[in-house]
């Protein structure tokens, strides 16, 4: 099996209200296949982003729809400084965007904070002097 | 923002089993950077995938740790035909994942199945004639 990743498909409550979200708040274009039922932003040469009921997602996975809390990952947006992290932040802050953990120093010698989408998807803005920015 | 996604990271109950899990059916191979506390792989030019403690990745982002069921997302790997999509099956059951859903042919067309992590984390599993599979 090949090291690639074609897809990430967020279970959301609402698909009005997630994609309004994401090209609101994070500015973000959808593809042109996008429809009513599911929403593809291109996210990287190789990677979809994408959103779709909760209900769809689990019936297609045949799985239980159940769930609560933590979703148990987050998704990463990296950029060039710290300045670009602390100036996306004002950005998202004055959109929808809950700021969850404002940015910091990490522990690991980056400078990042998180932002919850309306599902409460966690989303880490992130500088990291040790690994370049690509797209 | 631009639209591009660096990380993708599970929080696993047990960092140990999910990277055998990754390494052995999946067949992946970590950065020379993963530790004993993160697993990361490249699973894209500008991609990181990292395996990292749910509670550690809880207390990163500064939420409350508790949740259960759907993990409410799926990742998706993309290959280039059904032949493809069932000899990948194949190798996955005879290793240590979960099949959620066995591949079929799928209302949009293509032809996909889901398998799942020691988590529960979902996989799909695709054939997409629309997409190119790119890596």
């Amino acid at each position: 099996m090949q090291q690639h990743i074609n897809f990430i498909t967020l279970g959301v409550a609402d698909i009005a209200v997630s994609r309004r979200f994401y090209q609101d708040a994070f500015g973000w274009q959808e593809t042109a296949d996008s429809n009513d039922n599911i929403a593809f932003f291109q996210a990287g040469n190789a990677l979809r982003f994408a959103l779709y009921g909760k209900n769809a997602l689990a019936e297609d996975a045949q799985v239980p729809a159940e769930s609560s809390g933590f979703p148990r990952f987050a998704l990463a947006h990296n950029v060039g400084s710290e300045a670009e992290v602390d100036a996306l932040f004002a950005t998202l802050g004055e959109k929808n965007a809950t700021i969850v953990k404002a940015p910091h120093k990490a522990f690991w010698g980056g400078y990042s904070g998180y932002i919850a989408d309306p599902d409460g998807f966690l989303w880490e803005i992130a500088y990291n002097p040790f690994l370049p920015v690509l797209r």
